[in-house]
């Protein structure tokens, strides 16, 4: 099984992650992890901080001459902040930010001396190591073509609809795209106008993105127990990224609108399966259907404002302003690239518990064998 | 740590769970675990099944003179259906339903003699035995003051509004109602009138249920790991449920809608910490914040048809009809109490992993020696 | 991967376990099965309980016309005990035995009124759910040609040499044998007076068994983590098996008294690769290597004896003889069974790692197309 | 709960871990790591290679202003060697060690073109990471008093008797001794003598360490689940150690030649629970009982040997002689010293499940306030 664990403060010495159980012989391209980490940053709305550091990654174990070895990789994104920060000795923080874990995380873990020792690990700084660490599964799910990639469906309540639009033609448009959206120009101004205008009234925006994984497999998950549902592992993963509240599947809440005649995608065969539709969103009965999987998850706006919430000090008890940290006025792009790679693993897990896990080279032939398969794909 | 796992088929001798980690003398109500598997089997809409069968628990072990031991925990519902069903020589199934797990099921198991084989076990009868073990964790909530409940707020694209009552109010009104929902009677007729041409229709419908745990102290989960996020674990919870396809904490979807100066809860103090909102459904940083959780989740409509859908014979690979089987015409009042017994388990886990889990009377003077939790309750 | 998790009090309605995880399309022989608990229940020196409920199994979920479905396996063992003895209100046990779980079990879990409480689960009655759910997992195997048995080396001290017996030969002499052991019969004979004496004394005997998983592939296990390591896995396996106190892989502690020069398998080839040693009882780094695994396991005496030891009234704090329980005067034989049983677990987990799990024949086929296994077997 | 991971080679940039769950404000004092990671890399009969290398930890996260803050650790202890190592284009190792995971991690991982990476991860090295993590917990520990320590009780068949010694000599004695036993200078000369014996034939030395928990709370473990018994988990953790072939609780092996009457350990009472022996080596039922945790390790000597070993050249399939690294003559005090730190975690871990794992002073305070403890300590 894949496994990955992450550590690291905002204004630490750095991210880190560490990934088990990657097969062995997968070539790795440090520079689609370091263009992933690129996209994890980039997007209209993104505050100084994105600019100042370009993360790179270094892996400092689990690869040899350029390919895995079976071993635990390590990857760090040393914070070129760290050696500038660390002597400022920053006064605490008393003034817990609505909306983030400051408060909360302050009493459980007894931090009221000063609340920097939550927000530095509860910063949306630790996706760095998720979308390092996830990009590196991604290169292993390619070797089965398995692709995933996102767009931004809905900007601060801008809706962008690319029902219209094939798949391809999504995933190009989005890529290119300022605002990660497969959208005309016209849009795409309105988008920055709202973005322009939450910037100079200090505050922030949020959205919806889409996210696709294209040419999946089926008999990822399994319906047999509540634990191997696939939806259940993705809306994990995708719950578990610092500011998701939500997560839908295919239809996603307009389930709720639309028949059981009207729901369901009926099945087809000519030589293989197929459907016409695609409401399910890819999965049925927990598992991969052979569609694309389709989801869309929302992020609430970033809750560090510069014209800041009320709140309280926790130490006087007084009625003071939320701390004013300089931050983004969005990242909707972004989280969208968080979730790709925190799903990587999900659908690189369900891939290997068929097939098995050690090397590449015979868990493709194991795929390559499954008589199964040749029925869908 | 408490961990479940459930067993048993549709039409095989009975439903079976095992819960390991309840804290020893904890006293167990039959009555109350009898009561919750009844209401996951009322609605309005529900089919014969519901009728012929009032499940009823049988505790195999773990419970000694009333109370809890600490030790595994066994519960069967044994299924009545079974002594005349097991001779009738059911005809194998060779028409997948859409939407339900039969056709990858079939392939990923080679169950292609006959799908049978996994409709029995990827049937919603399943939720019956988390119900039964949830509702045994619910018991070890409500020695905390740790309440959950859910109630109905779309039947069928049909949106019931209670934003104008207090939880209380909800929980009771919806307690009551052959819908599950905290509406008035018009509402409650236009509900059964939908559900009335469905079933005529051969159809089925759909609804969004919202799930309130109330009550609840802080400090559940931690923004530490990704692995240890409440919203996370409660996504997971309920996405592996059979039929529901998404999930949104407090303004959900609606935040893309928001602007972060509207969007979040502003802190204040009285003596306690409090909100004067709850945008966030009680959850900031992945960790409960002293607010009620508050989630909604959206049921697909059953897929097993009266009017069946359009399928493809796996043996003859002809274009067929689905089977049809007797089936609910609407199941999302059940669904909200799946839901609550499912997730009760990630409360309980949270609760645990901060008070210690072995005895209850010692995990709760732990509770009530937690200096921190004066602060919110 | 397969996972399972007992239930049940030995006085209790039954034991219960159940296997998730277990590929479709197993053929479930039930008669092995009962065959394996009356193995557990066998041998010289048993108490007169073994005699009265010859176990069997009755399996209530996962299993199909004779054939696994993939689903979780629910298999009960009742309880014959039960009826008679759920009336007899048996009064409070409060003098904890020695060398059981009784003192620290009644304090951990505040069962002061009543050790029977941690009596009733901690007794070695467990491990016939474990040997339930392993069988079937032998079965599993031995569709690899994988064979797990067991056989006395030490009764009390009298050791037996079989370093001049083949492996097949062990095995056939050890499963004839009363005594579990490959002997010839004067020292059977020896064996069974030491038994009786000790039975005549109120004593009891311990012992050292020797394991055997033969003709297992290699790659089973890895070095890349201390999590995946098999002899760890085995070595947790064993020593949570009650009695159990020690456990050694091939020469075990010898190798304190063997230089490196000696104490190493040097490897051979001659179309395949091969030993002719064993020192290492067939794990190298972690990972089968193609050889034989052998480990030797120690359990000590049974510590319910029917001359009593010394102990204290939990209530009175007086000293009292602890609790006279009519019990075996030795189970070595026994324990061998429950071992064999509990490491199939670790065996077929290491495999269908390597190989995948979701469907027998599927796993088959991605076995014989190993290349790498060609080189070894 | 505790979970840590470990990365890197040998002769890779460095070796990781990452430890998550560490409770906050738990001070760290880094000359204590280092102190551990320099008793393991000293004791008579190490290589040159331990000479070189003073292996000394960087923190990278989780740790601030010199306490934990409950976020994952991040510990790198970097190889000095790795920048003159890397430019040396080593030649690919073809001749697998018997004795080591060379010749199955090749074949499992397909890495026949170069025996190398897997040498490099299954490298003893490795546990330097895992003393670096343990010794963190073992700051968690001594803060509820518990000791946990080791020493030589058989150099390559010299036996060493401390049967007459109280635990606390035992311990000075082996800590100042120079090849980590508890003997008169007579003993060490004559150990010293063996291995320098064996370092002029090129062999190598095994050896028997008894492990000791001291001041160890009752209550850790549990008998419920064959998942929670402590001493399984303890034989995982020390089974998984490189080169580790056996482990005895206790009386252990000898339980064999014991009688029940003589084995146990009967209870008494003075106010407190006590016992006057500790055959059972301070776990009963699976669960810590109030003595020291006492059990035995056996290592065997180190397969690589300067006088190699026959092995088969996996290309040409020829017979030839193993690589031939300068290595350690012995490193059974050092095996100690990473038993030691790798069961920290079992240790804390079951701690941390009675009495919670958020804050280091709420879990003192629940531990102080365990009203079943003062009847044993």
């Amino acid at each position: 099984m894949i496994e990955y664990i992450t550590a690291g403060e905002s204004h630490g010495k750095g991210m880190i992650v560490i990934i088990k159980g990657i097969p062995s012989n997968l070539i790795i391209d440090e520079n689609f992890i370091n263009s992933e980490l690129s996209r994890r940053q980039k997007g209209y709305g993104r505050g100084a901080r994105m600019k100042i550091e370009t993360d790179k990654v270094e892996i400092l174990s689990g690869v040899w001459k350029g390919k895995t070895t079976g071993s635990p990789i390590t990857i760090v994104i040393w914070n070129k902040d760290y050696e500038n920060w660390k002597d400022k000795a920053p006064t605490p923080i008393l003034e817990p930010r609505p909306g983030h874990a400051d408060l909360i995380g302050g009493y459980k873990f007894n931090h009221l001396d000063d609340l920097r020792k939550v927000l530095e690990r509860s910063s949306a700084r630790e996706t760095a190591a998720r979308v390092a660490g996830g990009s590196l599964v991604k290169l292993l799910l390619k070797e089965f073509g398995i692709e995933i990639f996102s767009h931004v469906v809905n900007w601060g309540g801008i809706e962008i609809d690319t029902s219209h639009l094939p798949l391809e033609e999504i995933k190009n448009l989005a890529f290119q795209s300022e605002i990660q959206s497969a959208c005309d120009k016209t849009t795409e101004e309105r988008v920055k106008k709202l973005i322009d205008e939450a910037k100079q009234n200090g505050d922030t925006v949020g959205g919806i993105i889409e996210v696709i994984v294209n040419n999946v497999p089926p008999f990822l998950g399994s319906y047999q127990t509540y634990q191997e549902k696939l939806d259940a592992k993705i809306a994990e993963a995708v719950l578990s990224i610092q500011a998701v509240k939500g997560i839908e599947f295919g239809l996603g809440f307009k389930y709720a609108y639309t028949s059981g005649k009207k729901a369901h995608d009926e099945i087809f065969y000519d030589g293989k399966y197929y459907r016409k539709t695609n409401n399910a969103g890819g999965i049925e009965g927990g598992m991969s259907n052979g569609s694309p999987i389709v989801f869309r998850a929302v992020m609430k706006p970033i809750p560090t404002l510069m014209s800041p919430l009320s709140t309280v000090n926790i130490s006087s008890k007084e009625k003071v302003e939320a701390i004013k940290e300089r931050s983004d006025v969005t990242a909707v792009g972004a989280c969208g690239v968080v979730i790709e790679n925190s799903i990587a693993f999900v659908i690189a897990n369900a891939l290997i518990s068929r097939y098995g896990g050690d090397d590449l080279n015979l868990i493709k032939e194991n795929f390559n064998n499954d008589k199964s398969l040749k029925y869908f794909r």
